[in-house]
């Protein structure tokens, strides 16, 4: 077993430390690890819009967090409550789709009649509770692996579903680091994930930190590998699951998926069982959300395009359940290309009319 | 029928003007259109080295009207044709994977003995040749699809097989552009082509030059909207052509023919009957060249993975023949999907034991 302290990055990418919220600026990666103090709410809006911080669970933890710290002012200042709830609505709408964000606004915001420090109890519940989640998704997903193939693998992972989208550990990285621990991991490929770079910039450092062999590939190469047979499984996140089983997930997902699903190699969606939503039947009701052209279109304030070109900007796509291997939450293992559903239709019908 | 003027770009690409090479410096596109003036042997190796000229028939062009230049020189400094074929053998080697280039300056090469005005004659001929070859291959490809599906078409290119890869009109794009001419294409998606970004920087410039409605993407998107129904066909260019019809052309081709087989849509490749290799039996014995890992690794000198990590960098990937439905070149139209090879076995018998 390796030892924990490699492969796991020192600071959380979110905390609490003395009456504030420290989170890693992600803006700074892969160049520089810096930590920051958020002692008040206008600069966490301001680290969440910017995507100092970012991923799912993260920016759960970030909502409840940002709770607490508003009761712990609005307390000490004397101010009433009305104060934290329009706090806690300014918090939901800097980014208004992450569903995440207000689930945890939402939770925290429901023990403020107990108090500041109540609030913030829950929301330190809430930050432990999904580094639990995080392991147990890693240690069933590593028994997946252990089972699916013998020997050292070599994996592929998409986009970054590591610590830095949650409090540590990571959900598809988590995965990773447990196969690591128990020596079952030959090398990692990391598609670059256009067009915000989140895989060569952020999930190559957790690759570096983990002491792992890895190298950064361009998406569209990641198809080819896998036919040629030069991935043995590949690992994602996800941003939703739909009652079926179908999969939201970072643009490019699908195609690393029909190119498993045609290599007969494992497909694995590793995400706390949160993200499965009940009210979702199936990817076709999913709205894929579209993001400004410049991020296609510029980096770093350069042109990469003329003038007034247009661009189509999806941010995820939708893997049909009949592509992936399996679903790894941190209670199951759901396999969806089997038929097996997200949400058993029969506990729906008994919890009212569907 | 348009007016050719508005979806033609004005200059040619690469052409020959009162004793000097001009081209279309392509490191400036899309923010500016100029061209160079080549007058000496360096200035045109610096210009290939540094990519100021790209894309096979180009090259061709390029490395035949090398040879005339430096026959011109040497002619008039009264230098014998050693010094000649010294530049030729540079040309060569300055771009060594670039078959064209080679196959170019030998053609030129090949009529040294005629004098410089012969050996100019020659590369004149072929570039007129190569100017024929698009028109050609443009007509036929569009026919192809005028065939395929009735109405107003939506395309999806990849990289840039256009005119600045060609003397004019270009091989893929050739295909959109005759489509235009025609009226049968709705609108073009251009994947925008990691790492170097030929299709934001150059295909969209061209489309926006043929006034045709269009839009960039990333690459990992197209698989998921030709899924979904979005895109009539598919056509691309090749960097060479097995016996057996597979088909090496920029990496991500695979992905997109994997896509548009399972949708059931034309997947379409675009090149002049040159490219057919027959001395390449299959996709398998081809090999694939990687490139330098900071093609990915870095943007205009920006880090954009941690210092160290690696990159795997391949320059193509492998299409195999059962996913083209048809390969369009200036002579004929191949259905490889249906089984029809790109070069008749037992043409190659009676050319001598295989």
């Amino acid at each position: 077993m390796s030892d924990n302290l490699l492969i796991q990055p020192a600071p959380r990418t979110i905390d609490w430390d003395a009456g504030a919220i420290v989170v890693i600026d992600q803006t700074l990666l892969p160049g520089q690890l810096r930590q920051i103090r958020i002692g008040d709410l206008e600069t966490l809006l301001d680290a969440i819009d910017r995507l100092a911080i970012r991923g799912a669970p993260a920016l759960g933890i970030a909502g409840a967090l940002g709770v607490a710290l508003s009761a712990r002012l609005a307390e000490r200042g004397g101010r009433p409550n009305s104060v934290v709830r329009e706090d806690a609505r300014r918090l939901r709408e800097v980014r208004p789709t992450a569903v995440n964000l207000s689930w945890g606004v939402d939770r925290a915001l429901g023990h403020l009649s107990g108090g500041a420090d109540r609030v913030l109890k829950e929301a330190l519940a809430m930050r432990d509770e999904s580094i639990g989640e995080c392991h147990a998704i890693g240690e069933r997903g590593a028994d997946f692996l252990a089972a699916a193939k013998p020997g050292k693998l070599r994996m592929l992972t998409h986009c970054n579903a590591g610590a830095l989208a949650c409090v540590e550990w990571g959900t598809a990285l988590g995965v990773i680091r447990a196969g690591i621990q128990r020596g079952i991991i030959g090398h990692v490929l990391a598609t670059e994930t256009r067009p915000l770079l989140q895989g060569s910039r952020l999930t190559a450092w957790e690759l570096d930190q983990m002491r792992v062999d890895h190298a950064v590939i361009v998406d569209s190469v990641a198809p080819w590998l896998i036919s040629q047979g030069e991935v043995d499984a590949v690992v994602v996140g996800a941003d939703r699951i739909a009652a079926n089983g179908d999969v939201a997930n970072k643009v490019g997902t699908y195609s690393l998926a029909a190119a498993a699903a045609s290599a007969g190699i494992p497909f694995i969606v590793a995400a706390p069982e949160s993200t499965i939503d009940p009210q979702t039947p199936d990817g076709a009701n999913i709205v894929v959300e579209r993001r400004p052209a410049h991020e296609i279109l510029k980096f770093d304030g350069f042109s990469l395009a003329p003038e007034g070109t247009l661009a189509m900007n999806f941010a995820f796509d939708v893997t049909p359940a009949k592509m992936i291997s399996a679903i790894v939450t941190d209670r199951r293992l759901i396999r969806p290309a089997r038929g097996e559903r997200a949400v058993d239709v029969i506990s729906l019908a008994k919890a009212g009319p569907f």
